[in-house]
């Protein structure tokens, strides 16, 4: 197979979720696709948020934040929740806006799937601020759940890609984790 | 739309990679679901790795790693590279093994994507070590570029669920980035 250089500043499938936050007392919410599980136990993620955000100050002065996940239904609502600033437009008046636990991350009762995140640790990465919390609650609609857990296929998130600039749905199943891979294993040991 | 609290242990989808170190002079991969971008500018990256894993070792040795994206023609041998360590098998001799700027991190030639990350600062997260890199280069298939970058839709990634422990093809396009909210936009200027 040819394989050739190319650009570095490449990005993988990205899922997205709506990272909400209270700045000057008001619920904003913000389009983030930089974000990753971290630790197992305690659950913790980590989000990217860029120092000229209007959400970083949210989280910097609660030391908590909410990442939502839209389903394709929200998809409008997704992308301009990225295109417009929460210091020009009211972005917390799009959504039906619910607190839970931590009472100062607004959370959005349309996203099938809520998490709410308190902050441990701040690392400067760039022009950025990857926040690192621990998911101390989460809610779902009780319609995406099985099993009673969340379930991803009934979430129908939305996936961005680039520099195709495209959102993508899940698509079809193609293998079972921690399974498909055992036969091999077989073989080999 | 009625929401129940659920076990905040919850895992969105995740794309998955083959992390790529040299751990006692000899190839290893591991595959990782836990990654995201964290700068644009330079283009940086973090993947958190278990302390455990053998894996880890090479990393902190070297000060590199790589991130090769499988497509679903190597969807066994990835879920075979998360069920065995390295320290049991060789999964070097798996792939076709090939270097390039770094010279320490080594490449899988059958991935459609790969990249060659050096890392600048390592953030430790309960059991976990997130290793923070900038992309010194990035190496892909001629086939799956469009306008000569990577094209994650020719690429045909894996995306991780849990728990349901799936592996998910990307699937139809639903919408248009930093597009799909404009008349919104619009709307409210």
């Amino acid at each position: 197979m040819d394989m050739v250089r190319v650009d570095p500043n490449v990005l993988p499938v990205m899922p997205v979720c709506l990272v909400g936050s209270m700045v000057d007392g008001r619920p904003n919410f913000m389009t983030v696709a930089w974000f990753t599980r971290l630790s197992y136990k305690p659950p913790m993620v980590g989000a990217a948020i860029n120092h000229r955000q209007h959400t970083r100050q949210g989280i910097v002065e609660t030391g908590t934040y909410s990442m939502c996940f839209p389903g394709r239904a929200l998809l409008e609502l997704t992308d301009y929740c990225g295109l417009v600033s929460g210091r020009n437009a009211d972005k917390g008046a799009l959504f039906d806006v619910f607190f839970g636990e931590l009472g100062s991350a607004p959370l959005i009762r349309e996203c099938p799937l809520c998490l709410e995140v308190a902050v441990a640790q701040a690392v400067e990465v760039a022009a950025n601020t990857l926040f690192i919390g621990e998911i101390k609650a989460a809610h779902a609609h009780t319609d995406v759940l099985t099993d009673g857990r969340p379930d991803m296929v009934k979430i129908d998130p939305l996936l961005l890609t680039m520099p195709q600039n495209g959102y993508f749905a899940l698509g079809e199943r193609v293998g079972e984790a921690w399974s498909a891979g055992k036969n091999r294993k077989k073989e080999t040991s």
